[in-house]
């Protein structure tokens, strides 16, 4: 099945006709879709299948039991209302690759796998990159199993609805340790290959990031009766620290967000009690973005105080900066420098990938193919099929230096 | 039954454990059991119970056919999270007010009737007074039927749901056409009765209030990956015309309120495609609301401009000022004052009310019940027993005055 093909396949899966944006979220019925894909396209391709203790699914050319094994892969979930390509593309770029090495001739002199990573997201649960951390180890089972959607359903729970047993979860250093090199193909979230005129990069490193909740309570009250000067209305703290954000992310030259608020009581003639803001924030190192957060933070203080307002500042997620192995980064520029003279810029990110999580136990490196406008997390997501066939070529060709006599 | 016996009936029905607040939104089970709690009152005093084409509830002693009745009363339903005293405060006074009628043995010369309009809050389709509205004719069937909630249930089906007829509503000019005089008791929303140390105070006018729609259009993107001057971010507009809203509403002595705010796709790490807020603005006089308004509105265009977002203004509602009757009025102040001495306020107010509604076609009236802190719709809403009780006593005060020889 062609590249074409497959990604026709998947086109329509967890689509909403309402947004023209996916909604594949961890174990719901869309998610559900994309996994019997998966396991489809490993079958009719003869690769032996494997769904791993937590939900992270397999496909084996060559026997992993014999280690140093090249995998390959992404993820097949998506953000509220995502485009097609952030994960999709690296997955089914893997199973286009493996046709194209076949199509060569080639003689596979090390195991291949191809992985779709469950819940990379995140946008279920909230916490990105479930399935790799809790491979990894970095994520407990006893922290999984606290984790709830925002229905109040929790992962368990979750992962009881869609039949996977929730027990069976934890550390998987046996199936890690089997793995000698992992390359994640995946479209570029920025538009630093478009101004450079190059189709694809070779990932350096991912920025330094974390979410930090923002909650600011006030006092809930009548919107037309209540004197200004009587007012703690939180909302004035939260419009106040999301300019601040941008003033302070502007100044170091890092990125920081609010795209995420909940409020209550959320009516129209009501002060609120609370509203609470979602803070994404990532920097090239980390002083910068110590200095970024801790601004922000200070702002924060001083206009929830001055409104008489209470503010709690909670970190919920972390993510310190990855340096991709640079022996393994340095063997994807010769590969791919070497026949076709392309030429490959070497992109730091602000995105985090499981490729991130696994790089601490795994000499990992990513591709990242072209993206005309860098719009990512929406329906307006695209890379040219041109570009996505090169990417297909390059990671053949990858594989086939890394895996192939 | 007593008034605090009723009032402890209704507290339990639709509270919510988590916040302590109320969610008695209309057509809802909640809202049910306040219609049936109301029917039950009716009927245990042995008064005619009407629900009328519009889903309004009417008790009545003596006939209303017989015209030039006095009608007293409020309505059961609440804002999310609201407090237990608006709106409930003055349909509970109204059965106690004539159960103090009957223990002095008063004769009555008018017809009395009790109501429970429907729909008060306009917290689940965001219309308020459409109860009264409806009756009014201020809102034609065609509107109603149009009427949204937030999970995209229609007012039509909501009413089916709750065995209410849609098609039965409209203007019912010939009920209206029956009252001589309406008083609707309710407690303050603002602080002027307790700065002023007074129980009781009566209405002078309704500010004039409106609600506005304002949708900043951006461009949803991630929010690690997009540089600052990539990004067309309409949090940015939206969170500077929250802070030009307070100044401008502080420069003209008015009020001006965002309180609830709808982001999609509302992910931590997306860039928002579209922030929703909405507007409740109030003031003394029409012109200085304009004034208000036209205001924040220049200010939204100009952040949404210097952002590249988008930016459309929609007048959800309006209601113009009311000067409430009055002769009627003053009627109420000399029976107050007459015995007792009682000194009693006239007071403007900011909040909206079915007796604003009706004040276009009956004689209409209002007194407000001392409230400590000022706190409305939320659960902090209070008011004290004894305060309550000199409610109900100088509601029955009026009634006879009004009603009995």
């Amino acid at each position: 099945m062609s590249f074409h093909s497959m990604w026709a396949e998947l086109l329509p899966v967890g689509r909403s006709s309402a947004s023209g944006g996916y909604r594949r979220f961890a174990w719901t019925p869309a998610d559900g879709e994309c996994r019997a894909w998966f396991e489809q396209q490993a079958r009719d391709r003869g690769l032996a299948y494997e769904l791993d203790r937590n939900g992270n699914q397999w496909a084996w050319l060559g026997d992993p039991a014999g280690g140093d094994a090249v995998v390959t892969g992404s993820h097949l979930d998506s953000v509220p209302d995502g485009g097609a390509f952030d994960g999709p593309l690296g997955v089914v770029s893997a199973f286009a690759a493996l046709d194209e090495l076949r199509d060569r001739g080639a003689q596979f002199a090390r195991p291949v796998g191809i992985v779709n990573f469950g819940d990379e997201e995140g946008a279920r649960f909230g916490l990105a990159c479930v399935g790799s951390r809790l491979t990894a180890g970095e994520l407990t089972p006893a922290q999984a199993h606290r984790l709830t959607d925002g229905d109040g359903v929790t992962l368990p729970r979750a992962m009881e609805a869609a039949g996977h047993d929730p027990d069976a979860i934890g550390a998987d250093p046996e199936r890690l340790a089997r793995i000698g090199a992992f390359v994640e193909l995946h479209v570029e979230q920025g538009r630093a290959l478009d101004l450079s005129g190059d189709r694809i990069g070779i990932a350096s490193a991912i920025w330094p990031h974390g979410r930090w909740r923002f909650d600011f309570r006030g006092a809930a009250n009548h919107a037309g009766t209540t004197r200004l000067t009587d007012r703690r209305d939180p909302m004035l703290g939260y419009a106040e620290t999301v300019l601040a954000a941008r003033r302070e992310a502007r100044l170091a030259g890092a990125v920081a967000t609010f795209g995420k608020i909940a409020v209550e009581p959320n009516g129209v003639n009501a002060i609120p009690s609370l509203v609470r803001g979602w803070l994404d924030s990532r920097a090239a190192d980390q002083e910068t973005l110590d200095t970024v957060v801790t601004g922000i933070e200070k702002a924060a203080r001083e206009h929830a105080a001055a409104h008489g307002v209470g503010l709690d500042v909670v970190r919920e997620s972390f993510t310190p900066v990855v340096e991709f192995d640079h022996a393994l980064r340095d063997e994807l520029a010769r590969i791919l420098g070497k026949d076709t003279g392309l030429r490959v810029p070497v992109l730091g990110t602000g995105a985090g990938h499981d490729a991130g999580i696994l790089s601490a136990r795994v000499p990992t490196a990513m591709l990242f193919v072209r993206n005309p406008t860098g719009v990512s997390h929406s329906p307006a997501e695209f890379a040219a099929e041109d570009d996505c066939v090169a990417g297909v070529l390059a990671l053949a060709d990858v594989l086939e230096g890394l895996a192939c006599t």
